[in-house]
């Protein structure tokens, strides 16, 4: 017999329909939302292993790569992350990590939870990262194995030259381990043409999917490099050789864990919209949203805190006048307008706001309601 | 410009109506799926962190307890498992770990991936564990911090007593992990009563929720070992003193990864249907179409793996006639009537089935299905 009762009344819960301006998660197409709902099935069923294969080479397409190992980890971005640091480092090996943003701290903290060392090389949040820093870290530490950078920092909105800093990390013999959570669809990504290396993304983000998934790619180089690994991988739910068997497709598939099936149907949806779209008109898209928002935030006073040259089209950083309450107006926002934008984080926090225009979010009504909302709480 | 196009065309995808009678994903109720497809909000606007505090006292009444750390890891159970055991062993500890089926092994790779030593106590795959020699492992062991056991183990379908085994873990002060992930929601698991310490589930098997989250919960005795550990856990993603502060209902929620957020939802609602129809009756529910299930199947001549009093109302593996080609049986069920039952595994594959009766799939109309397919395909 149960002993324990609930002292509180809860029901189901119905959220509001927001629209989402923030860092992620974006505004998702109906579309993606009913494909999310649709009757689940087995994880080992015939069908849904098929789905798995198509989902592949749409992640494939997506990437611009022909990675064999091109899969979609069962668990947000942070998750990617760790997939590539616990796979491909192991204790004692040296990583140059860039760090101009949340989200390099981040990997730094996984290298050394990997028993490895971080060789930081550092620039100004806002800034993108320094390629000749970079390859001054690699002439003073050629045994690092590997060259960790961001490729679009969402807590600051700065684009980072991944193509130049691949080329740098191969003149050395060195991985890159990109972050392409807020890049993946909104900027070109060209993982094949770029030779990157292990390249994690999110659901949330470009991609307007739900969040809970993190899309990763390994080249043939980081596979080798995993395949060669003396310790074993300190995460058994991580650990890519045993989710390789899960991924193949070529006949019996081993158990590893139960998939999330429904968001693999929204993520497999929202990648059809992407392909049926095509990835230069995506790119395209957001180039244009953003260069709208740029115009009505600009008449508004608000300044980027990215210069011109490496700003992201799809995260927008931009200082708020001084003196206002900040934490208030996006409540005002939000309650009377329904529109949530992000809050500033870390350095930024309290000095910037994030105005997010990702995947399905990038839409010209949406850079309507922003700015005439925007117009309105700051008057 | 994007280089690499796809070559094959891909649609969406509409998967067909299954009725899921395998180890899980379990039957899930329209309301759950239409709960997951409400509109996506910010994983930190108000509404949605006043719906993950009503999340955390519906789990919490779900494991009966009053464990302030009671959440769900954003990832499957595998992640669950992992989240308790990164967070409680430190490298050098000895647990014990008792191996009667799949997932006691998995805990033995666990331990081991966090540098700890694993005493094992086998016991025949279909068998529950073995008090007695659990009390031998800890005479033989007192330094052991803790004793990790599969409370059903859904490989076999035997029903282990989480309540003698923490009585004795308690006597050697030893904590316990608990794998409840097919136990939640289908057979009594009082949390609080047994004094179990770290306790995990997931969403796919009785709470007939879609796959892709953990429930967590933690005894105060975990914290207090989590809080005082030297070595850093292993994995920043399942850290769960970072977590602590995500999802603490006090004031400022700090920024951790994003939120699954509609999976979250779906989670919710299960648990109102759960709290709605009461534990007790739930699990009366179990027991009474596992009876049903019972009587037949024996009429068909299958016979029960695990013996009668240590048998799963919810996870029936049965031996299936000698000299019959199981898989076609499997792909007979699936195809002519959209019925998925599971393979053995393991020990027990090409050796019997296992069906559940899980959550939304223990009704009747479920029950009289299988049996009339069964009687259909084996005559």
């Amino acid at each position: 017999m149960s002993n324990l009762t609930l002292t509180t009344a809860i029901d189901s819960f119905y959220p509001p329909h927001r629209t989402l301006m923030g860092p992620g998660p974006s505004d998702i197409s109906p579309q993606v939302l009913q494909a999310l709902s649709r009757p689940t099935i087995g994880h080992l069923d015939p069908l849904f292993i098929a789905m798995m294969d198509e989902l592949k080479q749409l992640l494939k397409y997506a990437f611009q790569t022909e990675n064999e190992f091109t899969i979609a980890v069962s668990a947000p971005g942070s998750a990617g992350m760790e997939t590539c640091f616990v796979n491909l480092i192991e204790p004692g090996e040296k990583v140059i990590v860039c760090r101009n943003g949340v989200f390099g701290e981040r990997m730094r903290e996984n290298v050394v939870r990997c028993g490895g060392q971080a060789i930081l090389v550092d620039d100004e949040w806002g800034k993108p990262v320094s390629v000749e820093k970079v390859e001054q870290a690699l002439a003073e530490n050629p045994d690092a194995v590997a060259v960790a950078f961001v490729h679009a920092e969402t807590s600051t909105g700065a684009l980072s030259d991944a193509q130049a800093i691949s080329a740098i990390a191969r003149q050395f013999d060195a991985l890159t381990i990109v972050d392409a959570v807020t890049s993946l669809g909104g900027v070109p990504l060209l993982v094949d043409e770029w030779q990157l290396d292990a390249v994690y993304s999110g659901s949330q983000k470009c991609l307007s999917c739900v969040p809970g998934l993190s899309p990763v790619t390994f080249s043939q180089r980081a596979v080798d490099k995993m395949k060669a690994r003396q310790a074993p991988v300190q995460s058994w739910f991580l650990d890519q050789s045993l989710v390789l068997g899960y991924w193949s497709g070529e006949g019996k598939r081993s158990y590893h864990h139960t998939a999330p099936v429904n968001s693999l149907y929204a993520l497999h949806e929202s990648l059809v919209l992407l392909k049926n779209e095509g990835l230069d008109n995506a790119w395209s898209r957001h180039h244009a949203m953003h260069q709208e928002l740029k115009e009505g935030v600009e008449a508004l006073g608000l300044k980027f805190v990215v210069d011109e040259e490496s700003r992201l089209p799809q995260l927008n950083a931009l200082y708020f006048p001084e003196g206002i309450d900040e934490a208030k107006i996006r409540t005002q926002l939000l309650e009377e307008y329904n529109l949530e934008i992000g809050a500033g984080l870390g350095s930024l926090a309290g000095k910037a706001w994030r105005i997010g225009l990702m995947g399905y979010g990038a839409r010209k009504e949406n850079v309507a309601l922003c700015l005439k909302a925007l117009k309105d709480v700051l008057k």
